[in-house]
């Protein structure tokens, strides 16, 4: 199948079928919706109840924290696994600085990246039910990154239905 | 003045009151309401807006989370100082553990202190308007570490009400 095959194709089951099916269109990201997935950025997640916080060490050397819907905490809270459909987690990450009026405490500096999944096992079917997408300043990165997404997750958390977070008691 | 006065002062003038004059009573803590402040925990704090996470280095090696009720919120969002009467802030701690599943991350392991400010000018006008507790596993800790939250605070954030968390953007 040829790029011209694909456009045809991509128009007439849809974007996000298309991309269910593993094929790579190189989309160069930018626009609100993740490629890939289609995951936006959840409206009013910045005020969304607190999951847990983290730190990445060298070279991202940022500060986290990951927020949910209620249906996240909902599930947190009873230990719920699978999380359902509808569940969605927001990570905000930050650079990681040191506090000029504190000095053994390090604080958020410069936001970097906001990274959501959006749980929908059918939607999502071959990807763990779960949908991924990574944004700079509000646009989402390439396919590459996003290619890069669940292979991580299916290595390291598929016991914790490819979540990696924990609730911080 | 002995003791034995202090106590029947106490019962005159209110717990209040009298650490407002900072009259030390050796209160060693334990109970739900701290020492000099008579400040409690609020209710529900766990699902409350997060202002910002942080790091605290060692020998504390913690991970930090503060969070605000809506009187807190809101004052940040408008840049609203000094912060109103009623604004609440809560700090949840917990000890800096490396992710057993993802080696570069650093997460929450066990929690080890909450620690609240109470916004209210009047009551606690002597400590910039500010009433502070510290807790352990839910209970207060003694009146000696609760002396110092207000030198330390006033000594380096007096210029943002004496508060240190600002808004992770």
């Amino acid at each position: 199948m040829n790029l011209r095959q694909l456009a045809g194709l991509s128009a007439v089951v849809g974007v996000a079928a298309l991309a269910a099916t593993g094929v790579a269109l190189g989309d160069s990201g930018g626009g609100d919706s993740s490629p890939i997935y289609g995951v936006k950025i959840p409206d009013g997640y910045r005020r969304w109840v607190l999951i847990a916080p983290a730190q990445e060490a060298e070279p991202l050397n940022e500060l986290r924290a990951v927020v949910g819907n209620d249906l996240a905490i909902k599930a947190y809270q009873e230990s719920t696994l699978p999380f359902p459909d509808g569940t969605v987690l927001v990570k905000l990450a930050w650079k990681h600085v040191q506090s000029p009026e504190f000095e053994p405490a390090s604080i958020p500096g410069a936001a970097t990246t906001v990274q959501v999944m959006v749980k929908d096992s059918q939607k999502y079917a071959s990807t763990g039910g779960w949908g991924f997408g990574r944004f700079i300043n509000g646009k989402a990165v390439d396919e590459a990154q996003h290619q890069t997404c669940f292979a991580c997750h299916q290595a390291r958390v598929k016991n914790h239905d490819f979540v990696f977070t924990r609730w911080a008691p």
